[in-house]
């Protein structure tokens, strides 16, 4: 059994402060709140992250999962997050063999918010096959719809991404942060600690950029759709290929475009054409 | 003298690859390229930077500067770039005397594609103070009309952020790349290596979020004005509070949100209201 749910301290994700607009009128804006934990792994210090500050726990377990550096969650004994000195302690009874060549390479991705991943980012560790899950044009755009009722601190403070575990059109969880990948890293953390029913989640949705470190995380949590309103990188399709991830991007109102996989997306909702559709498309 | 030149090699930014609409028709779409990019400081391994590869040699020196781990331009052996290995063999005369202990403590900040600062960020090297730039509005739009002549991968592809060197209303350099703290470095790289008659450049103009990690990178440069198409975190207003950095959020047509250092900006073009300016402010 582990203690993670002791310290757990929520902290507002946003504050106000006093801006000058162009008609030279003060204004309050909401701005998202940054903050800096450092990760300790049975007393080592392993990375400082910035982050909203939103769930820690779960931010921190699912960074270390997502890097490799934890293994079953049986192991873990303690995680305990302390903002007076912004420092979160993890403690396994378990270490890699590896850790320490582990720690010893950086990839420094295009993650937007995060953007490490300790270990070669294309040695990642072979994956369960993914499942071949089949999409309906109309369940995206239900979930599409159901999302828009999320992202508080996006609409109010901008400067962070969400991140969703959706069930077909079921959003089952949903996390914002100052950067994709404490948002990504957060839901891995929750699923993997089982605090989250989202084990049967088999969509991936992120405001962010599809890009590799994103697709190989989404891949490592199970998930074989992985939906974006961003664009998409060369590394991220590449990745999905490889892992055999239904890809789609840039999805937003009844646009998108399905970029790998495109044989598991049923178009069952084609939408009349209106003016502005090709501009967008 | 250093040997940077040689083996500078141009690749393609974007690549085309075929996407399913919405309308499930077949398109050809524009994607950045996403290319890994292993550093090595004398030959020992630093990082592994994911980069749109447009200006590889300056993104690596700039990178290795804005980590503390480059001291003069003039201990600058050779920087040269080999695709076919993805690695940068960056070679000095001097390394610095805490590079063991810098390259222990990593910070993964709100970097949209990079995001490592090796050392800790808020222990930041003391700056030399930064000139207090006073900036007009009429400028400002002048500078947000020339910079919509640039960000080419970005119209294409999307998923890139460009930033630009600028003196007044004049763009004297700019970089795109996958993530804004490439492009951040790309030109710090340039400048550093004085390749761009950039020394005089008094604002900093970033697609991107202003996280702690581009104030920094910014303030690190000896530039006052920093002005950004995105907003901001409560770690970058904290550090241009810090730096006395005139920051201004949400830059776009004649909206924008002066952050801090409001008094350096001379309200010489106030927009008359058209509806909508309340909803946009």
């Amino acid at each position: 059994m582990h203690d993670i749910s002791l310290s757990r301290a929520r902290l507002p994700a946003t504050l106000e402060i006093e801006v000058l607009n162009e008609f030279g009128e003060p204004q309050r804006q909401a701005i998202a709140a940054e903050r800096a934990l450092t990760v300790y792994l049975n007393r080592r210090e392993i990375v400082t992250l910035m982050t909203l500050g939103a769930d820690p726990e779960a931010l921190v377990v699912g960074y270390l999962r997502n890097q490799g550096l934890l293994g079953e969650a049986r192991d873990l004994q303690a995680v305990q997050v302390d903002w007076e000195v912004e420092a979160a302690a993890v403690v396994t009874r378990r270490l890699p063999e590896d850790l320490e060549e582990r720690l010893g390479q950086r990839t420094v991705t295009t993650g937007c918010g995060q953007g490490t991943v300790f270990g070669r980012l294309l040695e990642a560790t072979a994956l369960s096959p993914l499942p071949a899950t089949v999409m309906r044009q109309s369940v995206l755009y239900r979930l599409l719809d159901n999302l828009g009722a999320y992202n508080e601190t996006y609409r109010s403070a901008g400067a962070v991404h969400g991140c969703a575990l959706c069930r077909q059109e079921a959003v089952l969880d949903f996390v914002e942060d100052v950067g994709r990948h404490n948002a990504v890293d957060t839901l891995a953390g929750r699923q993997w600690l089982a605090e989250a029913d989202s084990g049967d989640a088999d969509i991936f949705y992120t405001t962010g950029r599809l890009t590799s470190e994103m697709v190989l995380k989404v891949a490592q949590m199970g998930i074989g759709v992985l939906v974006s309103r961003s664009g998409v990188t060369q590394k991220g399709v590449e990745l999905a290929e490889r892992f055999g991830v239904l890809l789609i991007a840039r999805a937003k109102g009844r646009h998108f475009q399905a970029i790998h996989g495109a044989g598991r997306l049923e178009l069952d909702a084609i939408p009349t054409r209106r003016p502005g559709d090709r501009a967008r498309a």
